[in-house]
């Protein structure tokens, strides 16, 4: 429905997702839909919310797959079943927005993992409040956007939704960026705009997580990655982590450990939205890995 | 085949359980079948090994499914597809046999766990090559049997699987015992015995692994465990775990904080075991969690 | 000054611990005072809060230290620098008092690793509002006082303090104690009573925290082992585990494996304060592990 | 002895490291020398090798001590204790060469780091037997240096210690660097060569780890940061930490989930170096963190 695979060069998997109203057979039908375009399936995960009759379903299915009669197969149970579903090849390449403050270690670590092949998608612009950036955009030859604070606020976030706009991106990552956004342009992103925050949430939401864990003396601190909703730090939690801290850690020496966590955390919720692993229900997530 | 569900009281999922050489259309075909029989699932684990042409798959089916249509269907599967499969549900419980020497902390760790409920199996019995886990045993109300060493050691080999046989066990769970067993033994038992072995396999194997960790100077010790093969601590490996150590720690200290990881991880790799999550293939294992 | 080691026996460390307002040469003289006593130091550490001024230090010291001079050189030190200090051995044995409610896999946890020796302390009685913990506690041959709720909530309050007073205890710990304690108690036992908090604090304090981190989606569940303050789940932490989960977990699941957290969370923070390793400063602990 | 602090800017605490044999009365001595010389001590690490009468210890002070009166008091120590001692303080800026063959995430995550100031050292030059990396240094300003495979191995070796001789290297960071060095080298470079094996040491030392970790059926995959000593991978570890993997994942997984374990294990260590926190003894490391 969404994308129907382009069928160059396939040797990593096609991803199948399929969203539906929960009922029985679902499965049944669903690989019944696979093995009538000669697919075979790799790797299932699955998931039924019951509270919410929700049914959620990730299928890696041979490259070989006719994705054509793929399609058929699956309108046919949308319109029988209410479901919705998207495939996805490996040749799908999505546009990567960063957008990032003062704090560069979670770009630098992003573009440096784009650089070698790591993630599957491009970065095609960084953008940002400071022109800190601007130099490590350079360094890895890309579009570098600097829209900076102004007295009018709303001015401000109209310049930097117009400018996500204007680059067609398909994922914008928050990359330690250090303004709150507007509900209408994390709407306009809704399931496709992550960011990273310091801290193990709902733990020290808001702002200078680090200073209120050392005041806390907790053992632990952690990162979380998100979707962003319009209720600040509150949005399905796509990945975290924690790292071990003891009283002779200083704020400064959290700030340095989070640092590490904070990276791996946000690279790892972009790569598993990338390859198609997380899906929203509710304010929740499935993550298929 | 194995065993069909008694259906009463059931309101755990039934787990079915799948293994056959892959072929396309076999998930299509296994769910069809419990569409068949009204099932619905609630959770799919699938996991095809190319190298080997291996299918296993596990699901969790609403209690209301029919078992004995499902049976049926799952038969006519077997004949085409050369699959085999299992129907297990909640009023199933697995006699455990622990047999353990002079170390107590990971029997005396599944006996709480067991007596508070957190296992679906009974411990039917506590043997030892000591008399030591007698007072143990006592104290939960479980019998004990005493295999000393003798001066024949192949006739405390059989007297041990004696006892085994005679205690009809399901799960043979060695839990710190310090006797090599015989291949017969091992064969015997093969895909039901586990082993909780005090290193981070292939690291360590054999005898004194917080001795050698200590000489080492890892940062990390470790425990495994792993379905008791022919070769000594080559297994398949069910569960793995890990705790930071420090210059600090004396061999003393490893063998205290490595007690720890031991007993987590061979509780985690029972319950595994117990509720149908493992699966054999070649010298792996597929864990469904 | 608190407590003069008892010279039998002694294999294990001797342990010194200081507290001081922060100044110059303090290390010296400690280190110093060990020295005048022909001690031999094995391991030192030490943490200066700049914000406080507080100076905190621990030391182990060969036990053929002569702790008669001392404890001589170390009153000096304390005359002219303001420091407290006390002096344990390993003969010293703590009475602990478990508090319970009706889940009971903390207290169970607890009792089966003192049966085998791996605690420094004796526990001398299981404390419950309910009679669930009994039969744990008779299977372990430990005393069972039931201080059941009552009408007059400050009565059974009366009644708890009253039994604390009477066990003469030295460490009460609460496994699952599922009341608020008043301000009267939690200050009598001020760093000599110890909580498990069945989450990663400070999310999620209060009621029902596996109910909440699941509405909430997090991807770690967590324990906190903290010591009891007046304020609720704020007292100064002393051990934070986490364990991962997923989507796949119910309620009931996040139960089951944060009980497995809970349990070698609090079991380590009452070896950590057994061993004297916990220092309270502030609303925060140093831990010297 | 080695370096005697440069006194501008001193805002970070001076470090002082001494080894020595082991005897009464060292920490009072050395915290002694501190003291005359105004210093503040505001965290000691220190640890005694029993087996080989090793004594060690990291002393972090107030930078406002007068290092050239501290020097002189603790050379009246080393005269009559038999110690060694070094001051460093945080103006130290340490020349760190980085050796790499083609997989470049290792090296490519500590320039990243460097670039934004998280490390206390520059980068001098990267040197590598592929021209791979090439693109990389450019792209940080950093010199190239290509040591490309000969026929006569020896002659490579010999070109790549006069490259790292020629650039006076403090530290060699092989980062995923495919060649065994010669003994001459190693010993050349003993306790200021890094390497990054790909595998939790002892298991799988030697050539493709992820592989026989697959075979293996290993539940986790790790990463060991170590010293580099004639005998291949079993030098003196730094750091290790490991990472959760399943049946699901292909060897390629494994590399790719390593390669994340790899850079944070690589950057660690190699952090911990330059802050000093590493002392060497035998064949194992006192890490004060």
């Amino acid at each position: 429905m969404l994308h129907v695979a382009k069928k160059t060069e396939q040797t990593h998997p096609v991803v199948i997702t399929v969203r539906a109203p929960d009922s029985t057979g679902l499965v049944a039908g669903i690989a019944g839909a696979v093995a009538q375009a000669q697919g075979n399936i790799l790797d299932v995960g699955q998931h039924s919310d019951v509270d919410s009759n929700w049914f959620g379903c990730r299928l890696e299915v041979d490259p070989s797959v006719d994705a054509a009669l793929l399609g058929e197969a699956l309108d046919e149970l949308a319109a029988s079943r209410g479901l919705t579903w998207e495939i996805h090849d490996a040749t799908e390449r999505r546009r990567i927005v960063i957008v990032c403050s003062k704090t560069l270690h979670c770009a630098s670590d992003l573009l440096a993992r784009v650089s070698i092949g790591a993630l599957l998608g491009d970065v095609v612009a960084v953008v940002s409040d400071y022109p800190d950036a601007e130099a490590l955009a350079d360094r890895h030859g890309i579009a570098f956007h600097h829209v900076p604070a102004a007295e009018d606020r709303e001015a401000q976030e109209r310049a930097l939704g117009a400018v996500l706009e204007e680059l067609d991106a398909d994922l914008v990552v928050l990359a330690r960026y250090m303004r709150i956004l507007p509900a209408w342009l994390t709407e306009r992103w809704a399931g496709s705009m992550i960011n990273i925050h310091h801290s193990f949430l709902p733990a020290f939401a808001g702002a200078g997580p680090y200073t209120r864990a050392h005041e806390r003396g907790v053992k632990l601190i952690g990162a979380t990655a998100h979707y962003v909703t319009a209720e600040l730090d509150a949005g399905p939690i796509i990945a975290q982590d924690v790292e071990r801290v003891s009283h002779r850690d200083s704020v400064e020496d959290l700030i340095r450990r989070g640092a590490d966590v904070e990276r791996s955390v946000l690279a790892a919720a972009v790569r598993l939205h990338l390859e198609n692993r997380v899906m929203i229900f509710g304010n929740r997530t499935c993550v298929f890995d």
